[in-house]
């Protein structure tokens, strides 16, 4: 998606990037869609209200239907001169209550919200007690059967490393390419939650709520934490279990290279040390075309 | 309020506590209303169902418009013989989504949820960071101006033991004894919350609220943390600081005599072993009628 300036002939123009918290509960999703309300649009509106001119708004990852974000990441162009401050104050000013830009930062042109990603993190919350919440409805996922989160651990395991997750995939998802490398996940209980925090270059459609649905099966014991490994080598997805529903699911953060000198969330302290895959250079043509992909979780 | 059986003549009658948690960002308050929606109103017609027959059903503590529940505790009366499965699992199915019954429990008919409670614990959620919440928005009340919680720690000591509270009472209290007896008050940081958690035999109109009011004073250094003792002693409201919206404020739990065999919220450990004010008896009469009295918080 091209700015609407094309490339920047004068200088004039500055990149910003903007980090973003919302409540996904009454959205359709991030993208812009005819009809639907939409993150993207919201911001979108907010931030042409502001710079006084139509804003493309381009985010790291996408977000399906119900799917919080805690910190997504976006960027737009602008030849407006305002102050940071009044990017945020004035952006969140027009944005409605369930959408919040958490700080605005002025980038280098060559960084780019999607592309120049080199890690996303999703964070996934199970209720795990035998009533419902009333406070935490559509925040939380929740789960009747105790849950052994030791368990879920060693089946996450198996699922570390580059690997093709055509068993975690939906069976719509337009990436090309299967195959994703996993930096991490972990699974641990804070009193009746069950928390995963998972990690990879980029994920395909539904991936995080493909595993999580494995990893609940495991914790309940109606699975053997071997059983992520049997479903990853199966490669089709009728092997793998039910999706887990998004209320649970919150983008949790990026990770870009350091040079563009944008702080991330702690939990990507966790990231190996190698986990700089995409150089930013377009002539890095086989990353790029990964990193470029539509990301819809 | 009697219940609709009176005593109960041939013990065919049981009494049942519920734990209640709720989110009151919609609800006019615990208490029924003849119009605004209240929590007392919803939890009666779902037990009223199940027992099929009306009930009365009473708590250890009203809470005022937007004032959540993590652990309401209240009881009803009934002839009905249900397992306690069927109670917690009826009434939930007939309970709108924002509250859930965590337990029911039969309880000996000396129990009462407001007579005999011991202590009240509420906590207050501070989202300190200088963006509102997206997620959170009506879940905790939002404080821009940095907040150092070891001073208010000690505004809160100067709380600490039986006072006069006139200085943190609404002014339209109805309370006969501005006196109340305050067990702790406990202020600690979790990220970018500060969180104050705070028990007391029982608790004047907006005296929790009152005094998170001073205590925000004092956390973003606009007072001293004296100041807490300085408006405690002068008793008049209008020394005091601004009520602190109800968003962030959560009844917490109860503590009851060990004889009722309730479990207690964990916080509630930090209750002083003399905190068994309030015998059960009815003739010890000065601490029945101050247990007896309505608190709305």
């Amino acid at each position: 998606m091209a700015s609407f300036f094309g490339s920047f002939p004068f200088s004039s123009i500055v990149r910003i990037a903007l980090g973003i918290e919302y409540d996904g509960s009454a959205f359709s999703g991030w993208q812009w869609q005819d009809g639907p309300r939409s993150v993207q649009a919201c911001v979108e509106a907010a931030v042409s209200k502001v710079a006084d001119h139509p804003a493309s708004v381009i985010c790291a990852g996408r977000t399906d239907t119900g799917v919080h974000a805690l910190e997504q990441v976006a960027h737009f162009d602008t030849d407006a001169k305002r102050e940071l401050r009044g990017w945020l104050m004035g952006i969140n000013t027009a944005l409605p209550e369930d959408v919040r830009v958490l700080w605005a930062k002025p980038v280098d042109d060559r960084f780019h919200a999607r592309y120049s990603a080199i890690a996303r993190f999703y964070r996934y919350v199970i209720l795990n007690r035998p009533v419902r919440s009333a406070l935490e409805r559509r925040r939380v996922t929740w789960v009747y059967h105790p849950m052994d989160e030791a368990r879920m651990q060693l089946a996450a395991e198996h699922l570390i490393g580059e690997h093709d997750f055509s068993a975690y995939r939906a069976l719509g998802c337009q990436s090309k390419s299967p195959r994703r490398r996993m930096y991490f996940i972990h699974v641990y209980r804070r009193e009746d939650r069950v928390i995963v925090d998972i990690s990879a270059n980029a994920f395909l459609h539904h991936m995080v709520r493909n595993i999580v649905g494995v990893l609940i099966a495991v914790g309940i014991g109606k699975q053997e934490p071997e059983w992520a490994k049997a479903v990853l080598e199966s490669r089709d997805r009728s092997q793998g279990g039910v999706t887990a529903p998004p209320d649970g699911l919150y983008f949790g953060g990026v990770a870009y290279p350091a040079e563009f000198g944008l702080a991330r969330h702690p939990v990507l302290d966790r990231l190996p040390a190698d986990a700089c895959r995409y150089t930013g250079d377009p002539a890095d043509s086989v990353l790029h075309e990964l990193a470029g992909e539509e990301v819809v979780e």
